[in-house]
């Protein structure tokens, strides 16, 4: 108890630090300050490139340093490490593909926290373990920086249209300072609780996401072989109980809607491959919390399967076509 | 293939028959001609007091005479056997338990068939096999009858209000008149395709229902364990891919939502028996038209297993305290 | 409760009738008294066979007339109907692909109870639903006949090599009349109870087989992927408490084990598609009784989906395949 | 490739360090060398006595020193933390509840690693990821000791009779050495390969007989409702294909056999907890792993919902009870 009042103190202490360093260096300033991001892939692309249009110098680095190409041609400055990023900003938003890219670019021998400054905002957007988000949390307040998570709901279209939901959890006092970025990336962002609590709300809503799309899948195949015509039974689920996201806006059957995944052979979209990898996310929670999730796991097991069977890059939605009899056998 | 065309037109002869009966018998009196109603339960009850609000005499039966009463009181007039009730009308709806109590109430000794008018309309409202719905029809046909199945969704409170929602199966060109009774107990008749499929659409959507019900609440305890608030991670499912009718109109968490039967310790509303039995049907009719089910069927053993362990009577959205960690062990 | 005892001593009746009729004509002959056969698919073919090996004249009939052209050449007389069968003789087995055959060769127009002899022992070796095989049992009883369900395990090759395993239910006193004949096919006869249990007892059977085995597909995918050899695995499984049949006799991992059908592309053996409709049956007889099976009705949808991809064919221990990665995408 | 080319000479360099030391200290005295003893619960206080037994002095560390109080009126020397029983020692045995305490003992400030001696041996039978057994493996190269993972199976019984299964993962050359110690506490010591293979052996087993004695709960369960006596119904499984571990060596029903926990109102064995514990190694070691586990989470979900619903503390095939319908309700 003693330890826990003690360490609260401490992070008081280091609380005012931080804010007096970020009002000095954001207020003294008439154009804007530089903003670190790292990780230019599919999704940090577009993202950085958002930054960019809202006026934001950026500093950027990739493993892969092809990938900054682009935003080197608008003007971002590159370097060779994440650490090398967190020296020249204050505020650094990283974008990567799963939890171990997380780690070794917050607390690799190059990374974030090697060189990060007093007072500085990090806010990860990438998909991982909240539990790991909060033990960077711990890491990065021992060097007097603040750590936020705040994944994103919507897909590469909604990175491009800078229409993205972010999902935030951390300390309250420094949320409108995250919104103050997020918000030119992202037309939602909504604060979520402390820190974990973002990577919380992104795989509740994906696991749930995941279960609706394979009851509807199978709903509406049991349908159909049971006489009903596709676009009818969907007009009766969305009017009924039944009704959930995957039926009434993202219908994974063929012929029943247009502009979504079914009516391009399943391309496109959010792939059963990061679906899956979502749900590892959520099974893994939900393991570490003894949170029984039958439909849950028994959702990833599926989506695992599928990605063994060849679906692996196709849209989640897919799952349609993975339950129904094929043809040529 | 000669058979089947033999047998339409057998049904062509039968069905004009039909037609001419129907016509003589409705519009050759001022007043209402009497409908017949058999089961009045919990559900039949309220349904057939709309009937007699809408200005139908009718005729009814019960195997419990005793459930009679009220709408004796009301001026039905009360016949001893299903039989005895087809004898006397030309309309016939029948709103009973499960489905050996449908066989019964149409095939059985003293069933409906055994007397029913030639040119009768059997509307059954109860929610059974589909595979049974289009039996009986066979059998209605060869006595020149004609039967549809016309089950509900929407519980006791709906049938009270009369504003069910009724999802009809048969011949097209008599639905119309099947819609004139059902528009006086239900807000929304829906035609669904030839016989059984009113079913069928039944069992879909209550098969996806229990299956996002499940994932509503699988979600949410999630959350809740993983630090966040259930009202705030309702409202994000709400704003997301996550959204469905067991999250946005009828959670299952106590205290996010006012007026639903979570509010309320889980009575009231729709029984996890009578969802454990439509999944059942769900169940059955998937093994029949081998279409795999894999959600479905795990969503039917989990209500299954509620029942064996005391939830039998709660409502269905119960299954969010099923899988919360029980206090006082 | 008087029907009940009624029945029963109706039952005696008729039962003393029966076994007065039985023990005259069983007697009164020197050679072997013919005995009904109607079935000769892959497994009644070979049965059949058997019993002619044990000198029983017998009288067959199928659908398919040209099915019975073996036996014919072995002295088999072929009638035209189940009904003309019946007729000829006072013991017959069935041995039928799937419940709706069961039924027509019994209760159908040209059925078995059209023209069976009072007295008559009738054995049904066909796997079907116990309640239908309860169902006909009653039908039996009124024209004086005694039915008995008797369901085999092991497959073709069993039933050519006269060492299948019966699992008999139905009248206690009559189970060695059946037995006499059962064992000229098979080297196990049951005794399980009264009608029906034989069915019940094949299902368990078949659905615990089915669990184990996906089960043991599971394990050893999961333990090759972490290194293990396969062989090593296996050895250690049977060693210790996850042995089970699937792990030490029909092991499902190619070059684990010799002569069965994971070491020859999954050929031969027991198919997938076999398999599902035992899972089907057993799914049935769990909703019908509102018994929970979990991880039962779980195998039942993956050995559907199994046939949906193709490997409807194939033993059922190519679950194993069906769980790993493709290789060619 | 080059990285690991050069890893493995500066192994053999290390390893024949280690043979030499190993060999000095071991052969150079008459009486048996101390071995040490970390976590003496429920499994490690017995085992550490047959070490005992076995006239090997002990020296010990428990994080509740009074854990320590029989083996120390034994003879044993209690030590402070797992560094200083690792500084007095060259073989150490861990024996700790799960991951977070191994790692702690291990790598923590007061762990083994801080103060082990070159060529030592550890030797850690908890039963944690495999993951974490490998880049413990990786910490103790470094320091130049050796760490194998050798997981027991059998229970606090097997570990006071001192016949444990104990499955080894390490290096091949060192099996000898390590089989020497746990032949002090086991009758089956089973070299599985690499590091991390002992507890790969060990989940795999568990994960089966989870899913097998689920499986044979539900199974015996419907064969009851459908009348079969469980006595006859395990019999014929046992001689039948559903044959397993937990049919005829364990059966989970009353009554079945003698000796077993369901004899005993599932009380001993091998408690639900526990279960659920392993099931999550595996769940999380098949997420890692990318491997399809249907059967295997969907048993882990059951485990995890039996704990929160009042049978933690019960034997692991309570199962049964829990499938079966409450009386009282």
């Amino acid at each position: 108890m003693a330890a826990i009042i003690r360490r609260s103190a401490n992070f008081s202490l280091k609380y005012s630090n931080y804010v007096r360093h970020r009002v000095v260096s954001s207020r003294s300033m008439a154009s804007k300050v530089p903003v670190g991001f790292i990780g230019l892939g599919n999704m940090g692309n577009p993202m950085a490139k958002n930054l960019i249009k809202h006026g934001y110098p950026i500093v950027v680095a990739d493993i892969f340093p092809e990938s900054c190409k682009e935003v080197q041609d608008l003007g971002a400055q590159i370097m060779d490490s994440s650490a090398d990023v967190a020296e020249r900003v204050d505020r650094v938003i990283t974008m990567l593909p799963s939890t171990p890219n997380v780690i070794e670019a917050y607390t690799g021998p190059n990374g974030i926290l090697k060189k990060v400054k007093k007072g500085s905002l990090l806010i990860d957007s990438s998909t991982i373990d909240p539990l790991v988000s909060k033990e960077i949390a711990k890491e990065a307040e021992k060097t007097g920086a603040l750590f936020m998570d705040a994944p994103v709901s919507g897909g590469v279209g909604a990175a491009r249209a800078g229409n993205l939901t972010f999902m935030v959890g951390g300390l309250e006092g420094e949320f409108n300072a995250a919104k103050e970025l997020l918000s030119c990336m992202g037309t939602n962002v909504v604060y979520c609780g402390e820190v974990g609590t973002g990577q919380a709300a992104k795989i509740c809503n994906n696991m749930l996401l995941a279960i609706s799309m394979i009851g509807t899948a199978e709903t509406m195949n049991l349908g159909i072989r049971l006489g009903l015509d596709p676009k009818l039974l969907a007009k009766i689920l969305n009017m009924s109980s039944g009704r959930c996201w995957s039926s009434d806006t993202y219908n994974p059957v063929p012929g029943v809607m247009d502009g979504v995944p079914s009516a391009n052979d399943y391309q496109g979209g959010f792939t059963t491959t990061l679906m899956a990898k979502d749900l590892g996310l959520a099974q893994n929670t939900a393991t570490n919390t003894k949170t029984p999730a039958l439909l849950g796991t028994l959702s990833h097991q599926i989506y695992r399967m599928m990605c063994a069977r060849g679906y692996a890059q196709k849209d989640f939605s897919a799952v349609f076509q993975f339950l129904r009899e094929e043809e040529n056998i």
